[in-house]
Formats: C-alpha cells, structure tokens, sequence
C-alpha cells in the first residue's frame, strides 16, 4: 500500500489488507478547539491522525478517518467550551459515532481496532462506545477486540525530564503548552506562528467544575501554560516516546508480527 | 487568513472573522465507501472538502473539518453498506453530529451555516439534524440560519451535455462513474489509477430494497456505471458549474458582500 | 379471510395465516400532510392504504394498520412541515416506530415483511428502522426478510406517457398534482372536489433546502403542479402498474405462490 | 366540515377551523393486540376512534388519525404480548410518537390538545409524551394546553349496574370481555362473530409480572371475561355514557362553546 | 452474612452468594416526593426498602440499593409533579435505570431478580426497563428471569377490612394516607410527626390528567386522604400481609428452599 | 430541620427551605462496586453521603438522596466492569439521572446544585448532565447555577504527607486502598473488616484500556494498592480536609453566609 491512510487507497486494496490476521486499524480522536494564538484550532486532531500515523507505519497497519470533532472543551483541561473557536459534540454523540464505526469495521472483518485519543475530555465518552461495540460484536459471535489510549500517557519520566528541565507541571496545564507546541513545530511547522505565543504562568485550575462557565477562569490567551520552550527537537523526543510506547503496547495485546504487515 | 480551512487557523483570527456580519461557515458532508478499485476510499470527503473549498474562497467563508463518515451506503446510490471499505453511521448518529455541529458554530456567532454534502444517502439524516438545530437555536433568541445542498443539483443541462456526450443516464448510477472520477482527476490526479478502472454496463437498479442485502444487486467492481470518459477536463466543467451555482446560491439567500469578504 | 386488513381479522385467523411458510405482512406508510385545497389530508395514508390492500389481493397477503404520521414534509417535494395542515414525526421516531414494528410482526413468525411507502420523504427513516429490525432478528436465528419501496417507482415509461401526454416533468413536483389526483379520484372520488383544485405553473423548484422555510417558495395552493389533467381514467392506469409491478417484485423476491394464498 | 376525521378534510377548511379561538383536536389512541376469536384484532384502535368521533361531533371538534400500535400488551389487562396478533411498540416510541404529533399540532396554532386512549398498556407513556410536549410548547411561549383520558374511566356506578346485572368485576379482566364486545355490536356488529365466543370463568390474575411472560397465565381464549352477556344495548348504554362524560370534561376544561362549533 | 442489603456485604462474600442457585435480588423502587406535613419525603423509598429487607430475610435474598428517585408523581395517584418536595425522573431514564441494573446484575450471574415497587407512577417505565433486560440476557444465552410487584397488591380482602373498618376506599387516594402512614409508624416512627397530619375528606379525583397541571385539584396537605386512623398497629397488619404475600409469590415463581438460604 | 438529608424532612419544611435565597442542594453521587474482601460493596456511596452530609451541616445545605449506582467501572481505576460486585450504569442513563434530578430541583426552586462525586468514573457522565441542565434552565429564565467536584481534589499536599508517610504514589491506585479505607474506619467503622484486608503492592496499571478487559490486569483483591496503614485517625485527616475545603469552595462560589443557614 502507499499510503497508511485508509481513505487514500481503493476498496480491493482494503478488502485484501482486512482478509490478513493481524489486519489492525487505528481511529485517531481529535477535536476542534481553540489552542491559543500561536497553534490552529485543529490541532488535536492534527496530532492524532499524524501520530497514528507513525504508529501504523512502524505496525503495517491503517489509519481510519480521523475524528475531527470532540467532546465539549473543559476549563481544567482545555480553556472551557465557552471560548470561541470551540466546536463540540455532545456526550451521546461522540459514544454513537465510536460505536457506530468501530462496530462498521469489526462487521467488515477487523478484530483488531484501537483508538488513539488526542483531546483529554474525549476519553470517558469513547471508552463507552467501545465497550458497548466490543460487547455487541461479541455478542454475534465475532472475536472483535479494542485498544483505547491517549499518547500522552505514553511519555515516560526520561523523556519528561528533558522535554522539561525546569520541572514538569502536570498534564492538566499542558493545553497549548510545551507539549502540543513541540509536536506541532516538528510535524506542522507551517501551521505554528511562535512569534503569536503567549508567556504566562501556568494558570492555577480550581478542582472543581462550575455551570456556566465562569470566562475569568481561563486565561486570556486560552492556553493553561506557556509555550515557551517548546521546539521541534522536543517534539522529536515527545514523538519518538509516543509511538514507541504505542507501538510497543499494541503488538504486545494483538500479537503483531511487525516485519510481515510493515507498509513495504 | 492564509487559508479558507478554519482547523489551519487560530482562535483569535477565528473570532475576528465569526464577529462580521457576514461570517459563514461551510461543513462538507462526506463518507468512508468503497468507490471501485481506481479510486479511493475518501472519495465523497475529498471531493466535498475540495468544493466546500473553492466555494468559501470565493465568498470569503470559512469551512469547518469534513464530516468523513456517513450513513448507510445504499445498493441503489452507491453499491451498499456489506461491501468491505464501507465504514458507516446510523442515521441517528448523523442527525446527532450535524444537530451538535451546527448548534456549537451558532453558539459562536455564526448565523449562516451551509451543509454541503458529497454522499448522496446522507442528505434525510442531515436535513433532521439541521431543521433541528436551526429551530431550538431561534427558540432562544439567536438569528441563526442554515442551508443544505447536495453538490452534483448544481449541474445544469448544459454541463450535463458537454461532460456526457452519449446521454446523462442519471445521478442514481453515477457512483465511482464519470462525475466523481472526473472530479477526483482533476483534484487529486494522485489518488485515482486509471488503469484500474473498470468498463462495463451501467447497472440496472431495482425499484426497491431489500432486506439483508443481496450483494449480487451490485456491479463486481462495487461502481454502478463506468468511470470511462472520465477526465480532468470534464472535472473542471463540472467543478465550474459547481462552484459557480453553489456560491450564487449562498450569496443570494445570505445576501453575502462577495468583495468584502474574500479571502484575499 | 373476508379481509386483506388485519385489523379485521381474528386472532386465530391471524395464527393460521401466520403460521404458513409464505406468510407476508405489507405495511403502508403515508402522512398527514396539505394536498392542497381540493384533496384531503390523508391523501397518502389513503393512497398507501388502498394500493398496499390491492397488492395484497393479488398475493394473498395481509395489510398491517397504516403508519398515518409522516416525516417532516419537505418545500422539494411536498410543499414543506410549515404548511397547517401538515403533522409530522421526527426521524427518531419514525425509524423506531418501523424497527418496533418490523421486530414485532418477526417475533410472531412473520419472515416476509413489505413496507410500502406513500411519502416521499419518510423513505430513508423508514430504511434505517428496517435495517436494524432485520439485523437484530437475523441475529436471534430468525430467517427475518424485508422490502422496502415507494409506490410511484413502478409506473414505467409508458405509463408516464399515456397519464401526461404533454410530457412528465419529474416526480418531484407531483405532489398533489396528476399522479395523486388521478389515483385519488378512482380510489376516494368523494374526497376530491375538482371544482377546488388550482391551476398554477409547475412550482420552480430550488436545488436546496433552507431553514427556516421560506413560505414563499411554496405556492399558494400548496401543491407542487396543477391536479389539472387528473382522472379516474388515469388513476386506472397508473393504480395498474403501481399493482402489478409492486406484486411481482414481492413475488420475485419472496417466491410467492399466488394461487395457495389468494384470498379466496 | 362534513366530516369531524382531519384526514377527509381539506387543508384550507382545516387552516380555517384552527384558527378559531376553540379549536379543539382529538388523537385517539390504540393498539393492535388480539381480542379472542370473536373480534378482530383492531378493535382498541376502533373503539377509541369511533368514540372520539362521537365526541368530535358533539363539540365541534376535530379527530386526528388515529395511532393504530400500542405499548406491548401485558397479560393483567390485555393477555400478554406474547401472544400472536398482538404488535407492539416499545414505550420510547409511543412516548416520542405522542411528543412529535402534540408539539406539530401545536405548532399549528391548536391550543386544546385531547388523546383519547382506548388501550389501558398506553398510558403511562402516553402521559409522558402530553407531558413533555406541552412543557416544550409552553416554553416557546405557546398557551398549549392537553388532556389524557381513558374512555372506560367515565362509565359511572349506574352504567355498570345496567351493562353488568350480576355485578362488575373490575376492569382489569375486561380485556375482550362485556365491555369492548358491547361497544364493537353497536360500532362494528359486521366485524364481530359472536358464535366464536368462548364462555369462560374470569381469568384468575395474579398480583405480578413476570419475565419471560408465562403462557399459561393468560385463558386459551386471549381474553380476560367472558363476552357472554354483551349486546349492542348495552353498547349503547356505554357509549352514551363515555361520549357525555368526556365532552362534558372536554367542555369544562376548555370552556367550549358547543353550540358555535357544532359540526352542524 | 450480617446484611441483607448488598451494600453492606464485602465482593467475596457477594460473589460466593451469587454462585448459588438460588440467589435472589431485590430491587426496592422509590420515589423522592412530597407526602404531606406529617410525613418525611422518602416515604416511597423507605418503604419499599424496609419491606424488601423483610422479604429478604424471609427468603435468604439480598436486597440492592433502592431506586431512590421515580417517575413524575400525577395528581391521580401522588399529588402531582408540580408540588414542591417531588423531584423525579423522566420516564426513559428510570426505564434506562431499570434495564442497566436488572442486566448488570445477571451479567454478574443473577438469574433471579425482583423489583419490588412503592411508588405508583414507576410501574410502566419499570416494566419496559425489565422487559427488555430479560429480552436481551437471553438472546445472549442467560437463563434470566425477573418479577415486577407493586407491595400494596398484596393486602388482602381480610387485611383491607381490619385496617378501614369504615371502608376502603380505593388505592388511588392512599397517598400520604391511612396505608402509608401506618407503615412508616410501624417501621420509622421518629420519621412521623401526627401532630402535624392534616385530617381532610378525601380527594375528589378526576378521571382524567390535563396539562399543565392544576394545583387546584390536589388538597392544600399534599395528601389525597386524611391519614387520621393511621397506627403501628393497622401497619403491623399491612407490613405482615405484604411480606409473606410477596414472599409466597417469590418463594412459587423461583421454586426457593426457604430453609437453605436464610439470613441465619 | 433535624436532618440535613432532605429524605427525612416534611415537604412544607423543605418548602420553606427551598424559598430562601441561599438554599443549597448537594447530591451525592456514589457507585455499587466490589471494595475488596475488607470493606462493603457501597463503599463510594457511603462516603459519597457522608461527606455530603458533614459539608451540609457547616454550610446549612441540604442533601439529596444519593445516586447509588455508578458508571462502569474501569480496571485503571477501580479494579473493572467484569468484577462479581460492580453493578453499573450505562453512560447514557447516568448522565440522564443528573440531567433529570438537577432541573427537577431547578424547577422547585433551587439555584444552587452541587453533586459531589465519589466513584471516579462517573464524572464526566455527570458533567454532561450538569452541563445541560444548567443549559435548559437558563434557556427558560431560571437563574441556575451548579457545581462538580471529586472529594479527594481536596485533600491538599499537606495531609497527603500526613497520611502517606512513606509518600503518596497517585489517586489512580487508591481503589480500596489507605483512602477509602480511613475514611470508611472513621464513618462506618462497623463495616470494615480489617483481619480480611489483603496487603500487596501497588497495581502496575497499564496506559491503556482493553475490550473485553483481561481480569488478569487488576489484583487479585480487587483493590488496586494495599489498604494497610489505613486508619480513622487518618480518615479523621481526610474527611476534615476535604470537609473544609469542599465548604469552602462552595461558599466562595455561592456566597453563602454560613451562619444564618446553620442546621442549628
């Protein structure tokens, strides 16, 4: 195949891929969401997709059709779903539209689906579509199986440890911070403008959650911590933990022989 | 803005642009299916984004990310939902998302949004989701307004003539055929491999459906009509007629300032 | 059975019939809609109702009570949900109300289930309701089948020609013109009063929906071409065909034996 | 208006009729659920159509058409859905089917809502439906207003007496018994066969349901009493009884002018 | 075990008591409503609690966390939803609850659950909950099966005459009455204050619902009867035929050796 | 009041309480999940209304009945689903719970909600409930506000090194551990039992989710660290420093003047 990306190649192409054992394919989860002044407002889902990519480079398996919209934007996390240029799905759709894919690829014959998560607030909501696709998969007799992550988890200490040398924050802060930033000037440079970037302290979340959403909660630039700091090359070393560690976490729960599925 | 894409752009150009009056934003309505073994997978995305596209430069609009799933393939619009590479959403999924989608860009400012759909199954499930939207968003007072097409009504008679010199058999066959291929060869010459195509008699379509599917309704090569006579420069034709009747159609109901707005 | 209707038959009647191997159930989906000022609101409940019975004669098969609420009428084919008049279901439950009653008729043994629609704009509800009925029940063992058709997509060619002898100008605009005047006048001629019916143009149909509707795309009469030219001449000829190409196809699709199960 | 069934008028005389201040619609309300070997299986959806023309007639007002499927029939008031000719909706159908129809009437100016309910499974759901709807419509600003009513409730100590000399029972066992098979002799007498009744003891109910349903807790015959005992007079003496005491709580609570909207 | 009530019991001792083949669940099913001056708001819940524990202990069942919050108190039966003190659920989401828990406890090897109910409005949005759960466990191979009970079904003729030695009058006028208040005298008199019960004829209900509701037609104390003759005695009575009816019925439908499961 | 727990009080009383400009509702939001050998099944909701409890007494709040029953629970937080003792609720049903509960107090009159949750997983299921809610209710006027919160993002550094001497190593492993332990020995002393705790390391958790899960992935015990070192002294630093805090939080965001609310 020449591409990773499963809408790029034709229906034969697929229907051969899908036929094999190990045939895997990784669902990228974005959102479309404000990431201060310096980042687009498609980065989650930019991150995602070209994360999964790499994965299913190094696996030999494909890339579905990246989520592109997410759950609603949370102040502890993301700024808020207040802020403009926040466009969201409400909880009962995100879950029908996992559901409703993932069940849409294990009927096509894959038992081997994993969804990549690149929005934090996504992840409760897929986890349910998932475990209801899987149940009912199952339920008809199919021996469909599912992976659910977010890449951060992924990132080990060494590697925060140097991406950080000042100190790690925590990921709650990292909402148009030094990680996404870093990942998006190694993988999207084009579409980063640092001279935009905004230096603040990290904003101080409160632990809880008010309705509505109190504005003054969120810094103004809509990012919870500076982006100062980030750079391609830590991008490099946040990628390289990342696919690694996914990568790694795949083969070892589907028992994927790498070198035979590899794109070439 | 450097790009009529609103996930390439930030959150404040983004909010500059939702606060003119004329602010429009476009969301190309797409699907995952099978479209012969000479063209992709995402197809319906890629041909709906690309005209959203060229639609929004002209007007000055912004477009939203492609919804890349859509509902149910049907063996009488596009071969059915049990060939393998066609990945599908409920239908109450698609009302969901689009209600979601539609209600969050009016929450934003936006009050002329434009659903344009590249997947002829889709256009019931999103027509719910926007009467829907548009309805609870007047009952609390915004001046919200919407508009739903599907791209292949703007081609007219004459188009028609030129781009099927034998006769136009009808928009029912016309998956993976001369339309689509030819739009896909003049926008992503790449992703289409002639020499795979192929040629046989259009299908001859029952007037009904049936329940579960008979795969032996649908053509072997998963395209109702054949994609000869396909060509870059009929895509052009039709992509101008497209283009031109879309845009007329918003400026008209929206009473758009074309000047004004223009990405340039 | 002194009755094709269901509603008129006993529950041992009903336990006989069932238990035959070619037991079929057509149910009529209609609306309740403005078909301008010289026909009645129930015109497609009607129409549906009494074409379902007239098949049914034909096959010795039984009519389940008529769905008399339709999707929301649309300005491109039935004058739009705005019109008094004009009580309407959402998708949502249109689809549920066929999946639970689909499911139903199967659970009583029923394998052969027709729905004949009389609405354009219910057809894709209705399909999604009959994909999951039959999907589910073929997933509990049952041998469960289903068609799904509109009645206006049997009259052939040479039907159109013999009723609009100056030409056909397309399914679209017939709401309350020719087609269901004609059929109107030969099945409920007390309920059509001709000395009523407007002659107006054919309505110019726009190649896109808007929300909120536009009265002022609809014409005054709420019919979508004039009823002038209709008879119960006509009506003969398009209920024929409607009759005999529906009945075969249940025939051809079912293997039906029509002789064992005709009424008498 | 010559007839007091919406579906036989036209939409200028029904836009007319709902424009005056004391409009007033009634939806009945039934089900299609087996009633014995001696009646057929309409009868709910008959009796509470015929009694809410009866009504009409006397106010003035309008019947809708009626909902023909009701709530699965549970073996303590109408046998058990489990029995073959009973077709069922599940109760998120009926509700959302009630919700749709009062709303969409409403939305046409109708202010006075009725649903007069023939099928006792129905009406907790249908309370749900009246419940949301008018709470919705109010929202908006509507003076929307409804009533629920099951048409047994409004036979009184006196009627009993007559209709069941040798005492009342209670009308949990009336399912297929004196009541309904009066009202059917007088409404429908061609579409009863009195010589298939079967003359049994009261069925013996227990205070429970179960799941699975119990087959055997339901008489052979599908009905709760026996009919032994009914007649077209005593029909007459019920339906006298309902049709007063519904219009005259209709009257009161609307403050209907009858003598104004009488058909008449 | 010391407990009946699961909550109480730690995972290991649940699970060896899951294993036998006689296990049994309880399910009590409340309501957070208004009961009048004298009487506490979770008189619904209380109740059913207390009573399920009493059967539990009978039959060697264990008792879940009670359904606290119910369906939409009606004027006919409760007061009314309006009444402040009466917080409820709509009718999908107690059906939701129902059917979530009721599978989740089979799921976890129940084959026998109950649902014992005290509030009135619950029954109908219960049944379909249950109605579905057994449905779907046993698609999937379960041997489940569940039983649905209103308690005050269970007082007897005999019971009904030594508490209302002046007559009964009807169970839809119980609420806050003699019945309930005699009961909670019995099992949480700390909860009652009789000083403050409002002794008042009872309520003259109307055989029918309207919208909105009318607080006119509920008396001032919330209550449809005076609870004046209300005792731990006649609750004695009440509490003794209701625990060893339903246990009987408990004991018949799930063949339980008494002996062998008991608490002790 | 003699309770803050709004299930004992009389409906006049809560009326009274409910008019008052400060008056606040705290609902407690728990789960039915295995703890461990050591401590009962109702662990989350026990502490869940505990806490509820001793902040509504400082506050003058009331508190509502709890939620018992919680979202899946998952093996990276609370040992899994598939654990015999986990009874769940769906996504769906739980974020319908919140939705329904909280506008039913809205409607009552309340503007101040609070939900304190005390099982992990169920907090963004209830944050969507919340969300709409509050949404709803200022769409129709009412001046609604609300707050989210976990009890253990209160306890702050301090108390963590009190009770964690040998260092805290993360909330995500605190399932039945040294946490809930405390708080249950100081609480509900009677229904722990510490001779059955089971002492092994920490879970290794993995950064991911599997469908189906493999039960070989969570301890043995069910709890994900060691229980021992736990203590109510320990808990008596807990529940003071989330008591304290969580009051604190409330009071700032509602303003509420603690001493004229007082129980007392």
């Amino acid at each position: 195949m020449q591409s990773v990306y499963l809408e790029d190649i034709d229906a034969e192409t697929y229907a051969a891929y899908v036929s094999q054992p190990h045939a895997t394919v990784i669902i990228p989860a974005g959102a479309t969401e404000q990431h201060g002044p310096h980042m687009p407002l498609g980065v989650d889902a930019m991150l995602s997709r070209a994360i999964s990519g790499a994965v299913a480079e190094k696996l030999g398996a494909l890339v579905a059709p990246t989520l592109s919209y997410g759950y609603k934007s949370q102040p502890r996390s993301g700024g808020g779903n207040h802020r403009v240029g926040t466009t969201s799905l409400s909880g009962a759709t995100l879950t029908g539209q996992v559901e409703d894919i993932a069940r849409s690829f294990m009927a096509q014959g894959f038992t081997k689906v994993v969804i990549l998560n690149g929005h934090f607030e996504n992840y409760q909501f897929i986890y349910e579509g998932l475990e209801v696709a899987v149940g009912r998969a199952r339920e008809t007799g199919a021996d469909a199986r599912a992976m659910l992550l977010s890449y951060w988890d992924f990132v080990g200490e060494e590697t925060l440890e140097a991406v950080f040398p000042d100190g790690f924050l925590g990921w709650d802060i990292e909402h148009g911070g030094v990680l996404e930033t870093s990942l998006m000037l190694l993988l999207h440079p084009s579409k980063v403008d640092m001279s935009r970037a905004v230096d603040h302290p990290p904003a101080l979340l409160k632990p809880y959650d008010i309705f509505p959403e109190d504005p003054a909660r969120t810094p103004a630039s809509g990012c919870l911590s500076s982006p100062r700091g980030a750079s391609a090359d830590r991008g490099r070393l946040l990628l390289d933990a990342v696919v690694d560690g996914v990568a790694s976490a795949i083969e070892a729960e589907y028992s994927l022989p790498v070198a035979v599925l590899g794109v070439k």
